[in-house]
């Protein structure tokens, strides 16, 4: 009956299908659905892209009409089973009389995870699933991180050289990721390439953060210069203790009630002046010893927000203090074949680190992509899929 | 009458036959051929190991006898047509009367590069020649390098964090590349798996060189565990400006004429203990400002003694100092998946390094390896295949 090589061709259809939903569905998972009649052609597809709209599977059975019947369903996340915002989408799958469902993975969410599939089969619906598995759990991975812990799935990136310097010595920058240099704008550590490809990183994240002396050194805008869902735009956050953000900087002046300013040390006048500008500046948790916010209490203040993927832009400092506080999942690191050398320039990371190889960091599953000249590893430093550790999975889904 | 992909596939088994040369035909070329009669079967075949004994050609020709006439030689570097140690290669194919000719690249010396092919054109046979170039430049690159610049091709090799760390901040060291650090061994940076690949690296070279700091630290064999010749065993360099190598390290001990110290400040009692453990110590140029040898004359130096590669394996201040004076040509770069951090942590180099980015060692065509879970960086900062520069192609050849 089902030929592995057309499975595996149309889940990449749904795949592709889910993909439109980047920077539209958050909170919610991206999904998308193909529904095959049994001529083996297309009769319907369908894209989830936004909440509280109707999820793919529905979409796709109601393109399909009277075709639907014992057709094959493709779709890259396991249908949901329960009433949420939309009816459940198995009950509408059984209900067009569908002959055959094929799914990338279960569903994420421990609680539900494999519920859908066996109503499905019960249901006397041939099921497979697993086929392009890893394709599918990188492309939700933020959400089924935020359905376990409630929190954004933190990403560190970073670009530099081979010898791990986000910047020269002293006056030479234009690399957001660099500390307290000045604006001298002379070069970019990465080529346009891999510049080109931290938008499309950009473009997956709820919320970005960066210190504010990468601000101050090299005034970025910060901005996903893609299409995305109004009712979230990027959230830029901005890590600055003593409010010393400039009203000049070109992200005040392109702020849109999408620019947070996390503060320890608030001074009132200035903190109107931000908020004239559509600029937030909040103190949300006590300073850790180092004069800073508490970037733990950060991540948590965000996922209360339901920012389910926050990007962290540096730079040195702020890399520093989120290897140091464990609040990182993944890193995407570019590098180009480039070697600063000396003790003058800026490391990836200032901060406490760790005093012996046994506890480093350990990236784990990483991969490598090419991006002309330069290159990137990406990886994890926690499993989004792993276990929820604190034994308590998120019950809100 | 070619067929493109046999014609690859002897080329493939001449580079085999010619990767049994390494460590064995320094500072000759790496040469195999093979020898394919007229009915497809491989009449004969010839690595060249040794200088002074006859070239891998000959050999092909001798073991085929009669059957040479008519047959076709997959040889990787283009047949000498001068009479040197031994005959020219060129007359000896052209009085077997083989009708075609198959090489992977030219002869890398620009004083006779192309005149063989020229030569067995001249005399009626067939040539082809570029078919698997690239993989027969990398495997002779070093004496390429040498014929031209008389000068040892040199490599830096190191293993690092993602972060570009070599060695965590204090008494945990175990890194052969560590500066100065205590020799409590408690975790390498990179896996087995890359360790291992570093032993064929080292196969590879003439000689490998690294600060005294490293081996105090440390106490490294840097030996070359697989057979080589012993006309040539693999030289051990150890910079030591003030003669600090403890006579109790296991390299004193299990030198055999194959450590070389070079100094500034030789002290004659310590000299003549480390002469009695078959350890040569000298001086062979004025201290840099540093305080240490110049690198530069110490290449030169090694150039005069026919070492045409040599591998420079740190620490962070030998790495340093190895960018600053411009000697370095290749780099293998090694990353284990671990993020070290901090500023206590040891740097892969110490030393002024560079204040711009456009000023930067630019490591050109790179090439990524993967060993489990570490990765290594492979690139050039000069082509030793590229200009002689100083506009005097060696000439001794």
């Amino acid at each position: 009956m089902s030929d592995h090589g057309t499975d595996r061709q149309f889940l990449e259809r749904a795949l592709d299908l889910a993909r439109r939903g980047i920077a539209l569905t958050s909170p919610n998972p991206c999904v998308g659905a193909v529904l095959v009649g049994r001529n083996g052609a297309v009769v319907g597809s369908g894209s989830h892209t936004y909440e509280g709209v109707k999820h793919a599977e529905v979409l796709a059975i109601e393109q399909a009409g009277e075709n639907a019947r014992g057709a094959t369903l493709y779709v890259n996340l396991e249908p949901c089973c329960h009433q949420g915002r939309t009816p459940a989408c198995v009950d509408a799958i059984l209900a067009a009389r569908i002959a055959r469902v094929v799914a990338c993975m279960e569903d994420p969410n421990p609680l539900a995870s494999g519920q859908g599939l066996e109503r499905l089969r019960a249901g006397g619906i041939a099921v497979t699933a697993g086929i392009l598995q890893a394709e599918a759990r990188a492309l939700n991975e933020s959400f089924a991180n935020y359905i376990r812990h409630h929190r954004p799935l933190v990403t560190l990136k970073a670009a530099m050289t081979l010898d791990g310097k986000i910047a020269p010595p002293s006056s030479e920058s234009h690399n957001p990721t660099a500390l307290g240099a000045s604006a001298a704008h002379a070069g970019w550590i990465t080529s346009e390439l891999a510049r080109a490809h931290v938008q499309e990183l950009r473009h997956q994240q709820d919320a970005i953060l960066v210190g504010v002396g990468t601000v101050i050194a090299d005034d970025p805008l910060l901005t996903d210069r893609t299409a995305r869902a109004r009712r979230r735009p990027l959230l830029r956050v901005i890590l600055d203790s003593r409010l010393r953000l400039p009203l000049q900087s070109r992200i005040v002046k392109t702020a849109q009630e999408d620019v947070l300013v996390l503060c320890c040390f608030p001074d009132d006048e200035k903190r109107r002046e931000l908020a004239k500008r559509g600029v937030r500046a909040e103190t949300i948790s006590q300073p850790t010893q180092t004069g800073h916010p508490d970037l733990a209490a950060v991540v948590d203040y965000l996922g209360e927000r339901e920012i389910s993927s926050l990007m962290i832009e540096g730079g040195a400092m702020v890399n520093g203090e989120a290897l140091d506080s464990g609040i990182v999942d993944k890193v995407f690191l570019y590098y180009a074949p480039k070697i600063l050398g000396g003790t003058a320039s800026v490391p990836f990371a200032l901060g406490t680190g760790f005093a012996r190889i046994s506890d480093a960091a350990h990236v784990k599953s990483i991969r490598l992509h090419r991006f002309g000249e330069d290159f990137a590893v990406e990886g994890y430093l926690k499993d989004p899929y792993g276990d929820t550790g604190d034994g308590r999975p998120n019950p809100k889904h």
